[in-house]
């Protein structure tokens, strides 16, 4: 259910890259990730009579948090305690650990704030402003230009606002594209760099159940970790945080939850829809299995292989499971025929105004010649790049840094632009770990693997591997680096275009070489592909303001959101699942599969269950309408008060990249009961516990 | 689970009945319900290592025991001592019951056998014998004979070979038609009808979870009951019984299963299975439908009438569960595609020798005609009965019995032959009592849908309304007629013809009105399709042998049969269920639906519950190939030791009246280990802990 590995799958894979068209169902159900801006009060007074004031949903957006790890979360004290998953936490505890000191597999407890340990990279952001720049960004795109140069234009003045912004409020600036070209928003965000953390279970008990369990529910995971946001060396005081509610809900209660889902595809055209059952999921699913072969080879190396593996081989099965969830939910008949229903009706109400179809009816045909074009040699363009290394891609980045900062900035690459370029040596500047014996065995085999696809005569592979072997190439390449040396890597970066072309460094001379290639490549799709995709999605999206007005929600952005649901079970396997389940099911399913593998319990739920109230909730479900990225969002009740903690669909709930439907589509929290309970009875943290839910610690 | 009201409904609506073909592929991975002459010894040799010797085999034959209420059990003690499930027994405690004492609701324990309450009307089965009378039954079909005389004589000769044994060994004595024509067995029973009740737990331990969790997993039920087999008012010395194993098995253990499976279809021909997938089961469904419809509204006149009601609208919400599981598996195209490849390759290769061509090439077309005709008016015929009401149906047998029995044997109708006399007035002088209101509803409603069915002019309605409505007919019929007193039938039976002729009952008059008109209908039936049925069906058989050999197991007849599997979880909606749960689960589940309904637990379990080790062992599955009428059948390991009691199939199953797919198909059990731990620490019921297992009352 995490972000992060979708998000850069998708982006490495082209073919599941454009998004499109636009929602034709007004929203029904529980249905929705609104924007803040717009959230559905008709729909909550309607069927739950509650209206959120203002303040309310001030403080709610105010007190949540987005991990750019690919997580959300929340503040829940004043003193910059921060609430998410352990999954979301999983990759700062990875770069934290070591052979000797394993935070992921036997967790962690500062019991001081001086025992708190900093992120090595992680960055997490407060939303605390919205501004339409919708005007403004059209107003940059002049009537007659190409779909390459509208793109482009397009690009200039968002980057131009955002760089606007960044200097005259020194916050994080972005302008987000929402109804896919609809509207265009101006989101600052106060950002903190320097987190630590405080609290995480062990994986065992945050993870109970596995890959096997994962997008699956009944569920019984403690899936919990406390970071703290620090600025100028002190815990930042929150004022707007959650108050904790250990009591939780009770069946049908109305809860929100506000979060940032990575994205959704419910606005795709049919065309986009067909191409990716019948190709790009196929295609995608199949990589993902040689990946997890690859890095299960490299982890039967011993126990530190496995450990350095680890977080790699959770974010594929991850991955592979909820990809093959949507894949499950393509093939449903049902699911295709409805959703060419009702593009069938939106598209017969444009014709019927000749006006609306002189300006937007060839958007459809517009989109759906790009995709054609798009999955045209899809796996050869592929396997013309480097992946899986990441000190290859470091290089790759410090090659095109030194390059587009001297450009002016509207000329830049997108990553480039003035305002991008903090976070972009933030994180290539990150002092984690990387383990070179693992660089070289992702190198070496994708270099090979791309070998077979491509065949020895490919122009890339001539120029990449300009007669060496994969192997021998990448042992090379892997053993003669020094990028994986921090200062190293700044030297280059402020060492500019001289430094680097100076640099006698075998990956930065390597990627020299091949940058004009990679740049050809990308220029292609961004003028072929991308600005016709964007061009037709445009169309899409003004014919349905046009024709539906603006009653529903966007696709998902990994931007802030706010969904709404109530605690509800659902029919499953013949029967109902519950909507909560309690520390008695944790045993019970412990004990179940005999404790093996990933249904071991840490010892200490053995040795203090006597002290433990077995009928503590543990894990809920409610109906509200969440996707990857959601991970560590906050459940709220009514009242504000944070009830619960999401952390994962259920398997029914995988379709929703494509359709929301409440029958069986469930959010998966952990119940603030559990967490309670766990801090003050396992894990020996009352000052944690007192700090959350103060005197809760008897 | 329960075969009784499956099979009601099955004879009841013809369109169900014909079940013919046969199995074509060889018996794989852990299918098959065998006949103790023919156990499956090279596949458990091959797969499990284990071959039972002659004197296994006959141990567990011995200490399995049938139900005739339509299920299993077996002896546990030296003492006569029968464990079976509380579903299994409900139907006699239902009828052991009355306003002021609910056993179902509220459980009973025997302190002593004095204590013990004696069943209304229980006959349980000890298959002693078995012997192959195939030549003699062929023997008396006489070459040129059509099919309906063909019909006539076999049944003549079956009655015969029954009466004989029966005379010689004063036995229950069976024909058992196997592989539908294929094989003829004499089955010979020890009976017990001195049968009482030992201990049987509340109906909401035993059925935790109702309907909702009914045919599912995982499940958490003690769906247990003890009986007492009387002989001469002692209890009987029974030398084979199971000895019980607490310690029960491990995942992939060998167990067996020792029962009386209802009936399968797995030899069905496609063009049976098509009829039953378009007609049969959208019929049958409707019409459960309206039954449960009617049973629920009288339900709602008060507690008492929710009492009376109740084991009816169990049997009713059962057979609708199954059967909808069945009809799902009949809409799945890879099922029906399965099914019609065998059958097309089993027909080629008849169709390639000449000679089976000639003698059995025709046997598929017969069937298919043989449908169709049954399926004509279907549903009107159906309804040219009395259905519903108890005191009518004793009225109909009544007015056949007197008629019948002054035949030669071999002339009489199937029921009525000197062989099956002693249980048709077994059934008939039944004790139990019957309520007048209920049976006024029932019949009442019966009628008046028959009305709309069929209209006022159709012959069987004008016979049977003579005028008047039927609200006030069944009123008349029910107030007036005495056949509720056991003396009253039983001195119509002995009084014979003259007695029912000049009787003045208005239900024996109704019935004598009827009878005639019923009695054509069956001829009719009989004459056209069920010969056609079983002619066609045996050339099937017959052909099938010639090709394939005899290396499989017949279709269920509700005869005892030996089932093998292991003990195995299976993959479920994204996971995988556990091979076992526990008494953690059973609270859990309880308090994830918040104790409500079905998932209330009886107060002794919470007020007993430190006692209790919540790691115990609950309920298990494994692939042993069951359907409804293995209720209650013993789970033996390899050393023939009792570690389970079926009780249900999962959801996964039902498709397995049609297909044995051993993905997810598997049975459901109560471990051995958590009956022990209820008797002594919930229910005070040391003497019979003693009794099954020696010392264990600790």
């Amino acid at each position: 259910m995490k972000k992060t590995l979708l998000a850069f799958l998708a982006a490495a894979i082209v073919l599941l890259a454009a998004s499109t068209g636009f929602l034709s169902r007004p929203a029904f159900a529980d249905e929705g990730m609104w924007t803040f801006d717009n959230p559905p009060l008709k729909i909550l007074k309607e069927k739950y009579g509650f209206t959120p004031t203002q303040e309310w949903l001030d403080h709610i957006r105010l007190a949540s948090v987005r991990f750019m790890d690919g997580g959300s979360g929340s503040f829940i004290s004043s003193r910059g305690l921060i609430l998410t998953n352990h999954h979301v936490a999983m990759g700062q505890l990875q770069k934290m650990s070591s052979a000797e000191k394993n935070y992921v597999a036997d967790g962690f407890t500062a019991a001081t704030t001086a025992e708190e340990i900093k992120c090595p990279d992680l960055e997490v952001n407060v939303l605390v402003s919205m501004e339409d720049v919708t005007a403004r960004v059209k107003a940059a795109v002049a009537p007659g230009l190409s779909d390459a140069e509208a793109l482009k234009a397009r690009r200039a003045a968002t980057a131009a606002i955002e760089k606007e912004s960044l200097e005259k409020t020194g916050l994080r600036s972005n302008v987000v594209d929402l109804y896919h070209g609809g509207e265009y928003w101006l989101y600052r965000y106060k950002k903190y760099t320097d987190v630590r953390l405080v609290m995480a279970p062990e994986r065992q008990a945050a993870y109970f159940g596995g890959d096997s369990d994962n997008f699956t529910y009944p569920r019984y995971d403690l899936d919990m970790a406390f970071f703290r946001a620090y600025e100028n060396g002190e815990p930042v005081a929150s004022s707007h945080y959650l108050k904790w509610n250990p009591r939780g809900l009770a069946e049908d209660d109305l809860v929100f939850v506000s979060g940032n889902p990575g994205s959704t595809d419910r606005l795709y055209t049919a065309a986009q829809l067909e191409y990716q059952r019948d190709a790009g999921y196929p295609l995608i699913l199949k990589y993902i299995d040689r990946y997890l072969d690859m890095l299960r080879a490299y982890a039967q190396g011993g126990p530190e292989q496995q450990r350095r593996a680890l977080g790699r081989i959770f974010g594929l099965e991850n991955a592979k499971k909820a990809l093959s969830g949507e894949y499950r939910g393509l093939m449903d008949e049902a699911v295709m025929a409805g959703h060419k229903k009702a593009e069938e009706e939106f598209r017969a109400l444009v014709k019927s105004d000749p006006e609306l179809e002189k300006a937007y009816g060839d958007g459809w045909e517009t989109v759906a010649r790009a995709v054609a074009l798009d999955a045209r040699d899809a796996e050869k363009r592929f396997h013309r790049q480097l992946t899986g290394s990441q000190l290859a891609g470091m290089a790759g980045t410090i090659v095109r840094y030194v390059a587009e900062v001297k450009k002016p900035d509207g000329d830049r690459l997108p990553g480039f632009h003035d305002s991008e370029l903090e976070e972009l040596r933030f994180n290539l500047l990150s002092p984690a770990p990387i383990y070179k014996d693992l660089e070289e065995w992702l190198l070496g085999s994708w270099m090979e693997w791309s070998l077979e696809v491509l065949g020895p005569e490919d122009p890339f592979m001539t120029l990449l591997l300009a007669g060496e072997t994969p192997r021998d190439l990448a042992k090379k390449l892997i053993a003669g680096t020094r990028l994986e040396d921090v200062k190293f890597r700044k030297s280059l970066l402020d060492g500019g275009e001289r430094a680097v072309r100076n640099c006698k460094d075998p990956l930065i001379v390597l990627l020299r070489r091949l940058d004009p290639m990679l740049r050809d490549a990308e220029t292609w799709r961004r003028e072929n592909v991308e600005s016709a995709l964007t061009a037709g999605g445009e169309k899409i999206a003004q014919a349905r303001f046009a024709v539906y007005g603006k009653k529903t929600y966007p696709d998902a952005t990994f931007t802030l959101r706010l969904s709404y649901g109530m605690a509800a079970g659902y029919p499953m396997n013949g029967t109902r699942a519950p909507y909560m389940t309690t520390l008695y099911g944790l045993y019970d399913r412990a004990l179940g599969f005999g404790e093996k593998g990933a249904y071991a319990l840490p010892r200490r739920f053995w040795e203090r269950k006597a002290a433990l109230d077995l009928s503590t909730p543990v894990n809920f479900v409610s109906t509200c309408d969440i996707i990857g990225g959601n991970s560590g969002s906050p459940v709220v009740n009514r009242a504000g008060e944070l009830v619960g903690l999401i952390f994962d669909g259920n398997i029914e709930s995988l379709v929703g990249r494509f359709v929301y439907d409440d029958t069986a589509n469930r959010a998966v929290s952990v119940h603030c009961a559990f967490m309670l309970e766990a801090l003050r009875k396992l894990y020996d943290a009352a000052p944690l516990a007192d700090e959350i839910m103060p005197g809760s610690s008897k």
